[in-house]
């Protein structure tokens, strides 16, 4: 399978979790109807980005409501889902309480493949225009995240890790061809950032990346840039929405990034000798 | 020192190393009289980017007339002086020929303060647009260049090399503040990746970045795509050419870094424990 047809479900977020889960499946709906093969959520899809609403909203893993939910939307409509993430929590024997952001990666038949736990907490202080400290709530995970599937390998990290250029080099360096970003860019750092680092990290590693975003909600505390897209191994932008709340859909042809490893061979011509990635 | 007046020098270059030469002394000398504390020279500077110019127009570094027509500028004239690239010969002991793509920076007495051998060679197939490989003519230089100056710290590599975001991040590791390549990106690749790559290296080494083209001559085998540039910490864009022969000078603040770095804390929150850079 070369060819695949990704949906990114640039959903706005309300401070409604049954109403977000709604737009969620309906956005869903409308992928499968329009012959999508997975369908991209969101971060924060079920609440709007702010410390509370993490405690607020927070669902642990094996009991999960909202993954129960998108689980048989996946097997219903037989479609892969990435559910963007949402605050999970886990308690460890001692009782002690983490909380993480978390994205969940479920196949066509509803079966959870796997899922990311933000690993670069985004902790950001400019001055006067974005002030955020995701770790007053949230704990980082420790792993980088590649996932088999049926449409090939697929790397996910969430939003703030994006900035950190070597976690994209090793999910590529792993086999995977997409790497999905499902993300919160602000009115500040989206603008300048958010389209430069989807398109650098596809370059430089000759891979597809997807960044999904939050639509702009202008009654949010933190409102989203939204402005979801795909670049292709050649960091060339082949979609990207506004900032309004926008389906899009669009077929990718993973024998692309053939056609760029052999014509700028910058893959194989690394100076090992001089420099290494060691993960 | 945190401020400095950087000169780009966007030549156009011919096939007449005399002529080049007298052109790179005309425009550093008006980089002085506007204030600017280094010129920039593009990559090949003397002679036109193809194989068989960089045979006719190699020069060794122990008996240069490019190297001393520089230096004695630099000090005439007390600028600070990156000499793009040359053709750079070496015969070893037993006879065997090597040529390199080879940057040189001088103080502004005149002395030779280091030099940049490209070290990854640009050989290129991109059907029906690009086709070019230095390695049939050229080799490759086997160290990452940081050179400590009365500027600072200046990281220095060549074209091609910038694709390889790991000698961009060891450079800004080992204290490089500003990050130069000189370069001839093309007419194809130039529009979709320089200033992407310019920005991306800025805005992930949290440096400020410069790259140096020759002008676009059309009566080159391979035309310059031009656009020279700096990109501040952040990944903006501060200065920009269009394709043709200019001057372009700019002042920077370094202490520009220093409060990105405490605004958006990337290199701090790094998780060294889950991957590491080794060189």
């Amino acid at each position: 399978m070369t060819k695949l047809k990704i949906a990114m479900c640039q959903m706005e977020v309300i401070d409604n979790k049954e109403k977000n889960l709604k737009k969620a499946e309906k956005m869903i709906t409308e992928s499968k109807s329009k012959g999508a093969d997975i369908a991209i959520l969101p971060e924060m899809f079920i609440c709007p980005y702010e410390n509370d609403k993490f405690i607020e909203y927070y669902e642990s893993q094996d009991n999960s409501p909202t993954l129960k939910f998108i689980s048989k939307i996946a097997k219903k409509l037989n479609i892969h889902i990435l559910a963007g993430s949402i605050p999970e929590i886990v308690i460890d024997k001692k009782g002690n309480k983490k909380i993480y952001n978390t994205s969940f990666f479920f196949d066509e038949e509803g079966e959870l493949l796997g899922f990311h736990r933000k690993l670069h907490l985004f902790d950001v202080d400019i001055k006067g225009k974005v002030y955020f400290k995701e770790s007053d709530t949230l704990s980082p995970g420790d792993k980088i995240t590649v996932i088999d599937s049926k449409l090939g390998k697929i790397g996910i990290a969430i939003c703030f890790d994006i900035r950190f250029s070597e976690i994209s080099t090793i999910m590529a360096l792993k086999g995977a061809k997409i790497l999905i970003f499902p993300g919160v860019f602000n009115l500040t750092t989206g603008p300048l950032h958010w389209k430069l680092l989807l398109q650098s990290r596809a370059l430089d590693n000759q891979v597809f990346t997807v960044g999904v975003s939050q639509a702009l909600n202008e009654n949010q505390n933190y409102p989203a840039y939204g402005h979801s897209l795909i670049s292709n191994p050649f960091g060339e932008v082949i979609i990207e929405a506004n900032s309004k709340e926008e389906l899009l859909i669009t077929e990718i042809d993973l024998d692309e990034i053939v056609t760029v490893r052999e014509e700028l061979p910058v893959r194989k011509n690394k100076r090992n000798e001089l420099y290494q990635l060691k993960f």
